[in-house]
């Protein structure tokens, strides 16, 4: 008997119809004897119902009060859920964040878990029910309603199975696992069966967006095996995200990220001396712009060039700053370009085996891909290239690491 | 300073428009130096959607989840109305149920309140805020979410005021206050400046269904000051529910209350022997049939005739199981009749002024109008009558008691 965490999110469970099934399959699981805790998302649509009357009150609504208001939207759920399963023959008992404590920080809309009171769950377990957990919300210290931010589901989900010591935590989302890049770019994308959490961290906050990063770093930091699976296909094994082992191993690359909406923006000629990363940054930091890449080159003469990426929605506010910087330190010039975009090959197996980069490279020089950045890290090589490029990339990458093969 | 509970139901904060013409109003009784504390019911239509989803999944939804349901309602209130506090420039803080420990008993959508925490509610109030409580709502000794049924705001409020001892509850309704009958029969008819918690009971359960009898009945027993009001429009005095005092002493009667749907039902030429009430209304008990006025004429031979009245809706089902009875009692016969309507003259004054029902009486049959049943109790003098008199009766009374003219 097994004791399995199991996800359901917005769209799973976006009609009193999905429900009915989402009851169904849960119960599969059940008949199978396994114990099964049940953590679900509002109902599609209903969070941007609820933020939408706010907003008609006020611009600016208080996160404590947005927190009362949208986490209305799993309760909402949580009832329903429960009653599928009870017509369906299947106890089941509700509980919102706060019934069953989950202790979270007190900072509104974007919380982090601190702790989960596991006891009442685990009673009821005991006793043959499935327990449907309301996602996404908790409570601080003072018994305020917290959330942990969209997407903070997944989040709720792993960390009850981290507490309760779950086999598994399953997510159940519209895809049906992970795959080495997007099917959509590259039709031969295949579906992988296992991939670590570090990878998957890579993957997901390159543009797989598949799963929130939160909580395949808690899954991470607690060990807790993951699996992504079809909410909507029966039977599929899905994707297992875990931690390193000998079968991950195997595989020099994982997958291929990639990310559209990139711009650069270089300042070029500034004086080389110690601060100027800062003096650079630090305005486009207080606008509130993240950046993504940066590079500095080596000086030449007594100046340097600084590069970085950003968001291409925040393309034309950073170079405004950065040509404010660039008067005030008398650098040269700054251009920029926002019709690029970023492709990363992702694989933990990188570091055991020599020689990735330069199959990269050569894979996109063949097809004459100028590559315009580069940016390194221990599983992960991203290049910045025109984005005209980008399909031709990825397809060309995908290739090259013979991806489309299961790896043997 | 004043402390005061407010109340305002779900046609009040229908829309957002009506939440934003709330928070006005609850920020002119702060400003004139008031503590508030609202209490608010689920914008209306909510709980009725809520109830058709549940319906959409199962017949028979379980109580303990239909609670956990239902309850979202007011927590979507109390979110936005403190937001439209906030805008309009008023500290103000929600809370569920839960969060303020209205604890019930575990009687899901029929719990009674049996404590009120108001610790946190009166730190707040301290602090200068206005505290904002989700009403119908509370939880059990288990933390499970509660409901008290329809119309159950009332009630939170009331016994918050009572918690807090406060100065008064006032209830904001769709009407302006209590009447000394239903002014679209009698158009002479007028708002009453005072009445007692007793009559109000007794003009409630009969059809004037301006407050939730339960929270008159709390309000009485813990004599907190009941004031019902118009939520649409500004500077009524609406009608004061109190303990009884001089002022209302003086007034004989307070008003006409009236039952239209009534049925009565005689089984006639039963044995005259112990045990034969309980034989007669047990079976309809036990179908859930819920009996008004019961009449037994004294005997005449060995036999006796009973009378009882129904709601017209249970007309038939009440008739098919006395049929039953009749024939195990060997009874002569059941006569019925749903075309009949029940009028009462309400007044703590019949208390101490003799002749009340002689006058009563009096009127009645100087219209022509035959009485078919009597029923008396301390406060209240009911007769039943053909459904046709029901206005011609109503404005009878008003007429033969004064009401029109204030209690000089």
């Amino acid at each position: 008997m097994a004791l399995i965490v199991q996800k359901y999110g917005g769209t799973s469970v976006g009609t009193i119809e999905r429900i009915k099934a989402v009851a169904e399959r849960v119960k599969g699981y059940r008949d199978a004897g396994n114990q099964v805790v049940v953590v679900v998302s509002a109902m599609s649509g209903e969070t941007n119902k609820l933020i939408g009357l706010a907003q008609e009150i006020s611009e600016n609504p208080s996160p404590r009060e947005m927190d009362v208001l949208v986490s209305t939207g799993e309760q909402v759920t949580i009832a329903l859920l429960s009653m599928a399963l009870q017509a369906a023959g299947v106890e089941a008992r509700s509980y919102t964040g706060a019934q069953v404590c989950i202790l979270t920080d007190a900072a509104h809309s974007k919380a982090r878990i601190s702790d989960i009171d596991d006891a009442r769950v685990r009673a009821d377990l005991n006793e043959g029910r499935v327990v449907v957990v309301a996602g996404f919300q908790g409570v601080d210290q003072q018994g305020n309603i917290t959330t942990l931010g969209r997407g903070g589901s997944d989040t709720t989900a792993v960390a009850m199975a981290a507490a309760l010591k779950a086999d598994e935590c399953q997510i159940f989302t519209d895809v049906d696992g992970v795959y080495t890049t997007d099917p959509r770019i590259e039709p031969k994308a295949r579906k992988l069966d296992r991939i670590t959490f570090e990878e998957m961290l890579e993957m997901a906050s390159l543009g797989s967006k598949v799963l929130q990063i939160r909580s395949v770093e808690f899954a991470g930091k607690y060990n807790v095996p993951l699996r992504v699976l079809s909410s909507f296909e029966e039977g599929g094994e899905g994707t297992l995200i875990t931690l390193e082992d000998e079968s991950v191993e195997q595989a020099k690359i994982s997958g291929i990220a990639f990310n559209r909406d990139e711009a650069k923006l270089s300042i070029k000629g500034v004086p080389d001396q110690p601060g100027v990363a800062f003096s650079i940054l630090g305005p486009v930091a207080r606008a509130n712009v993240e950046v993504d890449m940066i590079i500095q080159n080596i000086a030449q003469d007594d100046t340097t060039d600084f590069t970085f990426t950003v968001h291409r929605n925040d393309y034309k506010k950073a170079k405004e700053i950065l040509e404010n910087t660039a008067r005030e330190l008398k650098a040269r010039e700054v251009i920029g370009d926002d019709k690029i975009v970023k492709i990363s090959i992702v694989g933990v197996g990188m570091r055991s085996h020599a020689g990735i980069a330069s199959t990269m490279f050569e894979a996109l020089a063949r097809e004459g891909i100028n590559i315009r950045m580069i940016s390194t890290s221990e599983i992960k090589i991203s290049v910045v290239v025109d984005e005209k490029y980008l399909e031709l990339g990825v397809r060309t990458l995908h290739e090259a690491f013979n991806l489309a093969e299961a790896a043997g």
